[in-house]
């Protein structure tokens, strides 16, 4: 029989009683953790979201209690009422909060059972947690794990943070809407059919861009929004098809107060897990990274930067590196401090790992006892020694090489050298190295399509001093100007997560129109896509710009996790499609023929 | 030609000078509101989201400045460098706040130009605004308005004092999915195409109810988030068809601390328009309300009561009453103080107005110099003036009187009610007088369809006491029963809007099973709708629940306006389905086709 909560009221949680409140009679209520039997004396260890207390039923004192405590099975939801009682010195738990103290169950309600749990909720020290599939697919469950609970608290406190915040900084929250015509970046949009229109769809936002440009329109100023968008992608174990990303803009506005805007907020979200960022945060050209580490969101926390190996083997008649050169292609590599004793097996596994990335084949050098390397042969002993030379390796280093075009090499070494700093543990996990990445390319050119596309979207401002270069490759057939110009676009990038993504809009029509046309978009294409938001900037747009943290991800760098189901309550999971937490499910025909709207199969 | 932003900052705001700041350069930039000409001298309004500050240029002084000031038209966006000076003593505006002074440029730069606006954004003291339509079309400068500028800032003020008081409540703030499987009502879901399920679906959510509800079976035990919901529906002047709730979930609670919470939120929420809410707020049980008011939204700022005159009509022969009285329906009426000058004609536009909500007639008695009546013929005078006796009417009044089912006569008298409120200025507009419904029936009977339908959502707990009652009705087929059982719910009014909507949940997964029996569900259909969840029911659910104020009414009772659109950056207008902001549109038929869809038309 199950008891009804009645007229009983909660006195405390299950993590509040100390010492202080030996003597008082207590109610609380939560869920039994574990139940232990000594005859007439049972032992309730009770849990809610802020702890676990240990209950005491005696069966002589309070043999009611004792009896109804018996039948108390785990994870029951019981409440229980009594006085608080010191625990004996050789009795105290230093490993809970309220280990000093227990509760002397006088009455106890059982106010639900509980079937049998299929996982251990929290496995005892050492063992592991149950397999992720089936913790999914009983998320409830999952998420009474007070690590889990932790992450979701934590979640709360760095929204709340960031949103007080805001508001010192004189923004304005504003809530755009979630269903909209369309959006820029199209392809990756979810749709939604209109019941009212028959034919006629909305489109979800992957993110608010052209409504915060409105809002600078409208005067708004300083708009911020905690913003769901969404993208109709794959799952992955970082990726999920809607996210949340701060959105930020503000008008009259320069990168350098956007810089202190950002820096001074995630130093605030970072002292909420006691880490204090160094500002101002380093900034590094989109150039100077991708030289020195092969990709714009570097780990700063270690070394191991690219070098430039042409001069070394300038001349070579070993052919790939000879056409490498003509071609405009570059050859670099990275060293591996004490890596002259990888085995055959491990350089065959970086191989193939640098083979995912795009590249042709990785070559090494080892400098161990003897010299050794892949191109030993091809090179001779002389130019091998040069190479190793000129990347500054010593004795016991193992130089990784690759050659090809740029982006390639950037990419394939890139990778190499994130994957053996985590392989050689190079990275001091308690360290945080924040930096912006500034100077980003306006275009970067699809060789596959042969045309250019935006490197961040079409509404970032190029900057001022190349608006000639634009003009000249728009209205003057100048094309491959468009590789050349500049954006006034930054991203802040910590431990090799790039944080957001941000930029300082146009705010001309003309230059829009310019934009426009350089990525192919006739006059009347521009104008049926983004027609209302044309029109707009030509009513007074002031200069303005903005960014957009992910707070997806930003939880997983404050959380130190790279599954962000550690980070959202209700994540979608492609393991198991058959929960309602998760997977699109078939809808009654009626519906889609109200719809007009037939499904093939 | 325009003029680059630069190296400038904004020194302060528009609204922002004062007398203090004389002497000091400044610099500030916004949207020139108005420009006057006197040949050496030209002055600018210059407005921000803060305010407007008048700027004067001099051809003397600044010859360049004054140049760049002619080419200034309305609209144009423009930064100003120079002194504050203070204004002479008959040349102060004490109707803003920065009368008192003015800036002197010294330099001016045009950071963009704009096109006439369509209309004048700020009319002149006396003039209407521009047509909602045009004001629509062109949103962005319809939201330079000072009022809608100020009615959004409300907005944020009231949802930053929400999330304040919540945490200090101790909630958790929770983001749950928007794009899931199902909701509960099904019927006006939005439904979104799956790309990679392709012939699957997923739904928005018209509440977060499963979710929050898995929050409290999670252990999260106060969980709040302000949500977007969406339902497919026709536009409204008080209705979107995407909205925002602020969604409360708490564990192990009975309705008072859910009433204690809200009224001390809603005390909070009210002082940032400087009104004090009296709390408790009086509570009323829906039979009651439904008796004095017609209505289960009272406004409880004029009296007008129903009254019930079946006593006067007793033994009547005058068909449409003996047939009410004989089928057990209602005769009530309303008192009009003062009425009986009311003309035929009003009182033809009254009962067109009553018939709207459903009444076949509706009689009246003025009581004039003369007994005048609709019935007199009927009845006779001595039961006319019975009726008006019974109804407590004085010499001048006006008695409107509703013959019919219980449901039909309330609907009526409850709207016509408020419509003579209306009409004759009884609301005092400054009061605000809120009170809890509660009580309320759980189950509903449709005549139409027959059957029983759940008055707030099949989640909702019956009280205790009459738990034995639905299982009578259910497994014992006395279905007639269900229209005995109370809810435990409650719904907050305050002048006649309904402002939230809440009970205590089902925590049993056996109470569960029998209210959705009674709704005629089969076990089978149960667990294909809500299978995950019944499930969820059975790990150790505590008891729990939960109540959800519109976000949306409530902006609309505090600002003071009818009109949603007065209280939402971007809404969905019927009128301008050409418009980014709103319209559903067509899709790219290529994408259709790798949804699997094939739309008819």
């Amino acid at each position: 029989m199950l008891d009804n909560l009645g007229d009983w009221r909660r006195t405390h949680s299950c993590g509040e009683l100390r010492l202080d409140h030996v003597g008082q009679t207590v109610t609380l209520m939560g869920w039994a953790a574990r139940r232990r039997d000594f005859g007439p004396l049972t032992f309730i260890d009770l849990r809610d979201r802020d702890g676990v207390t240990q209950v005491v039923c005696d069966a002589e004192r309070s043999p009611e209690a004792h009896m109804r405590a018996k039948e108390v099975r785990s994870e029951y939801v019981i409440a229980v009422r009594g006085p608080v009682v010191a625990r004996a010195a050789s009795q105290r738990n230093p490993k809970i909060a309220t280990g000093d103290v227990e509760v002397h169950a006088r009455e106890i309600r059982i106010l639900n059972d509980a079937r049998t749990p299929p996982f251990q909720i929290e496995p005892a020290p050492g063992e592991p947690l149950a397999g992720e599939d089936l913790r999914l697919r009983y998320r409830y469950l999952d998420l009474r794990r007070p690590q889990l609970q932790a992450n979701l608290r934590l979640r709360h406190r760095v929204i709340a943070e960031i949103r007080r915040y805001m508001d010192e900084q004189g923004f304005t929250e504003i809530e755009t809407p979630i269903l909209i015509k369309s959006t820029p970046e199209g392809a990756r949009d979810f749709i939604v059919p209109s019941r009212l229109h028959p034919g006629k769809f909305y489109a979800l936002p992957q993110s608010p861009q052209l409504f915060k440009q409105l809002c600078m329109i409208a005067g708004l100023d300083r708009y911020y929004q905690i913003a769901r968008c969404f993208r109709d992608e794959d799952l992955r174990a970082d990726r999920q098809p809607e996210f949340t990303q701060l959105d930020i803009e503000m008008s009259f506005i320069t990168p350098e107060e956007i810089y202190s805007l950002i820096e001074g907020l995630f130093q605030r979200i970072f002292r909420l897990i006691d880490v204090e960022l160094p500002v101002p945060f380093p900034r590094f050209s989109y150039a100077e990274v991708m030289s020195r580490f092969g990709t714009d969101k570097p780990d700063l926390r270690f070394g191991m930067e690219l070098c430039d190996l042409r001069s070394a083997v300038a001349g070579t008649s070993f052919a790939p590196f000879a056409r490498t050169l003509e071609d405009g292609g570059e050859i670099k590599g990275i060293v591996v401090k004490g890596g002259a004793g990888y085995s055959r097996k491990t350089l065959d596994e970086l191989q193939e790992f640098a083979k995912r990335y795009g590249a042709s084949a990785l070559a090494w050098i080892k400098l161990g006892d003897d010299l050794s390397s892949s191109l030993l042969k091809a090179l001779g002993q002389e130019a091998v020694v040069r190479i190793a030379d000129c990347a500054r390796a010593e004795r016991g280093d193992l130089v990784l090489l690759v050659a090809g075009k740029a982006k390639t090499v950037a990419a394939s070494l890139g990778a190499l050298r994130n994957e053996i700093a985590r392989r050689e543990g190079l990275i001091d996990e308690s360290k945080f190295a924040p930096l912006w990445v500034i100077d980003f390319p306006m275009f970067e050119y699809s060789e596959e399509d042969g045309r250019y596309y935006a490197m961040h979207h079409p509404f970032t401002s190029p900057v001022d001093e190349d608006l000639p270069l634009l003009e000249r490759a728009v209205e003057g057939g100048e094309t491959h100007l468009l590789g050349q110009l500049r954006a006034k676009a930054y991203d802040p990038v910590i431990n090799g997560v790039e944080l957001a993504s941000g930029s300082i809009r146009i705010h001309r029509r003309d230059v829009q129109r310019l934009i426009f046309k350089a990525l192919g978009l006739t006059e009347e294409e521009a104008r049926q896509r983004f027609g209302f938001f044309l029109d707009a900037l030509e009513y007074g747009t002031p200069p303005h710009g903005g960014i957009a943290p992910g707070i997806d991800r930003l939880m997983m760098l404050l959380v130190g996790t790279n599954n962000i189901r550690d980070v959202i309550a209700f994540p979608k999971t492609a393991a198991a499609v058959d929960l309602m937490i998760d997977a699109p499910s078939e809808v009654d025909p009626r519906l889609l023929a109200e719809l007009h709207i037939k499904v093939e199969r």
